[in-house]
């Protein structure tokens, strides 16, 4: 197996030394390990966005990887910090669900509660675990220690669910899960209603029609409003060369509308 | 040869799980692979942009790298994936032009056409091929795989280009080029002008004269409109300590005039 | 020791050239470096953010790390370059006092004035000594290049220090030193105060009135302004899953004051 890796998810923004502070800790236990960032851009606090990040990017890492999530709005309280195996992936992440979109119907290898002190830095600050916790332990990994001398196992845990969609007689009402650095709004509808024969025939975010189906963007002219599948599979609004998000004023929890057949009036 | 390591350039932001989702597909191809960010901060879908960003700085860089850009407003469309050896620098870019500043009077070495579907993802998104084709054939590359195997040879391809200046009997019209993380302004007008004996005596912005030249940013107080060499060697306007675009409301595009005599009036 | 490897740390964001440009000089010279961002998102030509952030940060990291840092208003003008031991650590920086703050009663080991240009590009940009100066020595540096061949020990040096307290019978004067991507405020109270038996009893910054004090941010409901106790140990206000200094319109410099008695009127 090669060299293991450890790579760092968190709503810290570059600005602040927290970054830093944590590659620093992980590098003074384990000058050899190679730590990639995936994200510090993380929205403040939002757990919600964390998931969907997560389960969007970390099924295409090998399994030398440890990621390590710190999106806390919790930390110091009485959240506990989790090491986790599902699939292929092994974390480090506080037990606020923000990892539980990974597994749709695949139930974790191992839930693991981090209580033995030993593994963390000496004086724990309780508002930044990321540094005195996380960096630590994730460190000792990296330098083979056995996760099951980190703490008991987990048999329950916070769980997030993507929302669900509401069914009617000639369509589905969705949402905007997710909105991306292009302001392209991502919903919680299967985008291949697109593609199928009978698939869908209109979409409306908010009140707002969207004119227009496309495999890609490059197929309608800059400034056009589109819709089609995502790149991880889900129905996707979209300006072509544009922001979807700032020209409709929509958000994740945007109400998101699919039919089957003619749109509905008004 | 040192270890190849392959560095990442696009427009995704890092909110988004995109380039994450490039660094876990790479990695899981080639374990090895050191992963290098350039930038994931080019403005959405600003090839000239890129264009800029390229040509100032890959050619520092040793042969060693494979620069993957991923700035590709067409993805899923007509146009190609090209791999670019072009003076030491070897590219994967989209054929927008990205890459085409980076030769100026030193044709590229070798263009090729990436059709061999066998060393992309099996299953390919039409909206992102910086994960479904760029990522596995950067991976393939720095396990060695022979860029002529990715497809044939490309004997055409879009070409950016430096905006020309146009010359009058007591000066140039030229224009902004790019706008730096400062706000400095960097034009497309040598800056050796300024140098010389017989150089540049005035410089407008639009509308504005920039009353001072100097050598570099402290030879003026805070505050002070200064033109200078840029560190590429353009002639660029900035404010000391301050932001030149957002003061002087300039951008790319904006129309800069340098003369040889006095200023003219108003 | 393990491999050396090279910090980055600049205000120069990530959307221009300048960073790519570093790292293409140092892999270069050293292809075998590694180079690990610590922040490109110092805000421009705040010496005394990358202070703080330096201080905070750097502590943590082991002796393998060379840290370069490029937050340089006066880049080009008469200021100097140092190459820099202190503690643990190995920095180069300019004499702006950036890392001053990360001795307090423990003097550098080391301070040299770089003037050998042997070492440096052959040709030195007047405004971008980060790629044609920082880079070509740090990767020399991790080359194994003896530090004192670089130039003159130096005696003097700019020295940057946290503002002190004004201390009156019923309380401490002191302010606001930063403001993290949170927007919570490190003021440079020490935190103990809140601790201790006779500690704090009340604190205000400017004119707000801070009603809670916690241990941290979860303590509280989200939306509360509470006082706490930073990582680093200093008295730090915030608002809980909120942005304090957004909400109380507060920055570096803003005046806080905290007392042992009740609060004053008014």
């Amino acid at each position: 197996m090669a060299e293991p890796f450890i790579t760092l998810t968190s709503d810290f923004g570059t600005s602040s030394p927290y970054v830093a502070a944590m590659k620093g800790v992980i590098l003074s236990l384990n000058p050899e390990a190679r730590v990639l960032d995936l994200s510090h851009a993380i929205p403040p606090q939002d757990v919600r966005h964390a998931a969907f990040f997560l389960a969007s990017a970390l099924p295409h890492f090998p399994p030398e990887a440890l990621h390590v999530v710190v999106v806390d709005p919790g930390v110091g309280g009485s959240r506990d910090i989790l090491y986790v195996e599902v699939g292929a992936q092994r974390l480090l992440a506080p037990d606020n669900g923000c990892w539980t979109l990974l597994y749709e119907g695949r139930p974790p290898v191992r839930v693991i509660r981090l209580t033995e002190r030993r593994f963390w830095r000496h004086t724990v600050s309780k508002t930044f675990h990321g540094r005195d916790v996380f960096a630590p332990v994730a460190a000792n990994l990296s330098l083979g220690l056995d996760p099951r001398l980190l703490g008991p196992s987990a048999a329950n845990w916070v769980r997030l669910h993507r929302p669900t969609l509401t069914a009617g007689p000639d369509g589905v009402l969705g949402e905007v899960l997710f909105v991306d650095g292009f302001g392209n709004l991502v919903t919680n509808i299967p985008g291949e209603a697109l593609a199928r024969h009978a698939g869908v025939r209109w979409v409306k975010v908010g009140e707002h029609d969207v004119p227009q189906f496309v495999g890609t963007y490059a197929e309608a002219p800059p400034g056009t409003l589109v819709a089609l599948v995502s790149s991880d599979g889900w129905l996707e609004v979209a300006i072509c060369q544009g922001n979807a998000a700032r020209h409709l004023q929509a958000g994740v929890g945007t109400p998101v509308r699919a039919g089957w057949e003619a749109p509905p009036k008004g």
